[in-house]
């Protein structure tokens, strides 16, 4: 069993409304402090295989099927093995 | 200046309907192995500011305002100094 975190992050340079909208909302609060805000995803989830080497391609494969858009989107995961309760 | 990267994710034990669907929507594509799915935000952005002190105190600020939904979300961030170009 493997832990995975997942970091999915809009591409360089892709117009990103979520991040223009919040620094515009935080413009409006008087935070003006805050620059090239970028807004992703983060997911956390555990993969139930033995060796990390399959874990890997296994994330690989999900992360290119159905998790990130590869052409608006980068993705950078980490596996850590799970200590069996 | 400092660089900071937030995670906000879903207060454990809130159900998270995004979650849910991605979970189901990998089962159907054969991905059973997927368990305990949480999906947040991942958030990067610079700050204006001279001190650390200042700059913890301004992103825990945001957070609590605007960013993080403080009911439903829990967030956790690291600041790291920004060399000046």
């Amino acid at each position: 069993m493997f832990r995975v975190e997942l970091k999915i992050m809009p591409r360089k340079g892709i117009l990103n409304p979520e991040s223009s909208t919040v620094t515009r909302a935080l413009k409006a609060m008087g935070y003006d402090k805050v620059k090239g805000l970028e807004i992703g995803k983060f997911m956390e989830f555990v993969v139930n295989l033995d060796d990390v080497k399959t874990a890997e391609a296994y994330v690989e494969e999900i992360c290119k099927r159905l998790l990130a858009n590869p052409v608006i989107e980068d993705y950078i995961y980490e596996i850590f093995p799970l200590e069996e309760e």
